[in-house]
């Protein structure tokens, strides 16, 4: 019988998902939170093919109900730990166990931290624009980042906020070109190149953020600080040897399948080469229909 | 400054270009009929991430605005010849040669033939059913073929023919398990297995087809013949060297470049391993990334 468990409920996942139920296997899918990943946090999509554009929750939630609609099974569950066992993968939820012959690994990315933010994460530290924007209207605000985040970020918090200060630790931004030139014709925006936020100016509230930009150190005056500084693999529950590499992300061939047969792995915690959502669905159609195929040929006892 | 070539205006040379575009690359598109390649005559499309269901020309025209929005150049021009010349790649369209220093190569595939149906195409004969069913409204159909595209034929027919017959070369489909399944619970299909077409017959126009089933030898009384048969890549207009495989498809890297740098190629036309709309699109969105990230770096005269 074709069975296959999906770690992670984002697009990949939910994509492989769709794919592997339309090929009639039964699928179980963990997810600790709500679906939709990263995605449900993005604000507004405008590369995502044949959408104008589209909010991140809608293009979530659409994807949701159609891979619901086709049978999948969630667990809202963490999952603690995978690794190998007769029969394929176990997977631990710390509570119960369950093995599967074929798992597809779509567990995405998790925040960088600045370091020093973590008293303040709710009291003007955060990591999502579109959820917490709004709470910063009419104020002033800085990003942290130069990537493609950064960027989305800052213009979403641009309408939003009466400045958007972007501190940018390198020379330029690593961001689409056209993002960063629709980001540097707002009027409201001040893009700080070679800066580093070095520490939280506040009382319990954010009031202001030291920055370091070459020799001279500064604070400046803000309400809110966004960081978008990067991500790193959510990886940490594996405990298969040779399936990560050093930075934790996992390698797969053209079937998204790893080093170890059966395991699959989709999206951003893959060290695929475009990290978008489009190339994250791809992913997961891939993951999704070799994993199906693969766990009929796996002998169950 | 950034500018690139796609050759072929489907779901892959489209999203090539939103994303060249995006990063603010110049783009010339050259495609000798409309935007929107195999997927515009898909009737009903059910995988793609986030669509419940969506028409394929529906999906083909929002990509197609998408791209244009941007700012793409479409030339209604064949291409003759891709070959390699001084400042990049050249593109010959007989009338006029054009250079790029580089091209993404997305001009899928084209349909395979029965061998024997020339003096029936149009009259009888199909490589279309979204197109061309609805001529045979209520009347008996044969479908030639066992992969994804013969059953998403066959279905579309079911609900317009009186029967469907579907010749299946070997002893099952080829196609996802749900959609064959789809197919077989309807009352007016026929699934015919280990047979193959082998004549028509007819009065110029089609009047029943020619099969071979085992030992057997037989005719169907149909008025429509559908030709599923699979397709080749369209690529004999490429004069590089080294860059086609044995069977035309060309080999792509995880950015979707050739072994030809500068040269990219996305969707059905590589040598991929699942070959979906949204796999073109994924491709679509590497090479045209990576292609303008390229032309940037070539020094043109």
């Amino acid at each position: 019988m074709k069975e296959i468990a999906i770690i992670g409920g984002g697009v990949a996942g939910m994509t492989a998902a769709v794919y592997a139920l339309r090929a009639n296997a039964k699928v179980t899918m963990f997810e600790q939170y709500g679906l939709g990943g990263l995605v449900a946090t993005i604000d507004k999509i405008e590369n995502f093919p044949s959408y104008q554009s589209v909010e991140g929750w809608k293009l979530a939630q659409d994807l949701a109900k159609q891979a619901k609609d086709l049978g999948l099974n969630v667990l809202r569950k963490k999952v603690v730990s995978l690794t190998r066992c007769e029969g394929g993968f176990a997977v631990d939820t710390g509570a119960e166990k369950y093995i599967f012959p074929a798992v597809v690994v779509a567990t995405g990315t998790s925040h960088n931290k600045l370091g020093f933010e973590n008293d303040y994460v709710g009291r003007g530290v955060s990591y999502c624009a579109t959820c917490d924007g709004n709470f910063y209207k009419n104020r002033p605000v800085l990003v942290a980042g130069d990537g493609g985040v950064a960027v989305s970020e800052a213009l979403y918090l641009a309408d939003v906020c009466s400045h958007v200060y972007v501190a940018v630790s390198g020379g330029a931004f690593t961001a689409e070109a056209k993002a960063v030139s629709d980001l540097l014709s707002r009027d409201n925006v001040s893009a700080l190149y070679n800066t580093r936020v070095t520490g939280i100016v506040g009382d319990g509230e954010v009031r202001g953020a030291q920055i370091y930009c070459g020799k001279a150190l500064g604070t400046l005056d803000v309400d809110g600080i966004f960081v978008a500084t990067g991500s790193k693999p959510v990886t940490d529950f594996i405990e298969i040897d040779g399936v990560l590499q050093k930075n934790g992300y996992l390698t797969v061939d053209a079937r998204c399948q790893t080093s170890v047969k059966g395991l699959f792995a989709a999206g951003d915690v893959t060290d695929g080469t475009l990290k978008q959502i489009v190339t994250a669905c791809s992913d997961g159609a891939k993951a999704g229909s070799f994993a199906a195929a693969y766990s009929a040929t796996v002998d169950r006892n």
